[in-house]
């Protein structure tokens, strides 16, 4: 059994439109930040999980997004172990 | 002048409850994930941002944390070049 810290970040597939980073970007020039450029806008889900080695803890995480986390249709993923 | 892809990542700070992570936790065992602890939900900001070096970069992100992007009440933010 090991226990792992894990991070999954969830951000928006390729050429999905992303309206909040764009108001953001907007938002930061308006307030005199003229030098930022592509905001995008994430999510990250930071867990400890526990399981019989990697392999399953990272089964599980892949089950997890489809299950509850994620959207597919316009959402990527990406797990980080961080511990 | 040097180009950054910066990633801000916003998260609440020790002791601030985040109901988020508790609801994700709980939906996540409903669903049979017995084996995960400590669901914490964090936010990120991806951008490109230009500036005369990295000092001046590193001080426009922190008046943007403190203007608009965080609330410092709650809200701790770490800074991440990615290139």
């Amino acid at each position: 059994m090991i226990y792992l810290k894990v991070e999954i970040k969830v951000g928006l597939k390729e050429g999905i439109p992303d309206p909040e980073g764009v108001n953001i970007k907007k938002s930061l020039k308006l307030l005199g930040f003229e030098n930022v450029e592509n905001v995008e806008v994430k999510k990250s889900y930071v867990m400890e999980i526990s399981g019989k080695d990697e392999k399953k803890i990272r089964e599980d995480i892949d089950m997890m997004c489809k299950k509850l986390l994620i959207n597919p249709v316009i959402h990527d993923y990406k797990v980080d172990m961080i511990k």
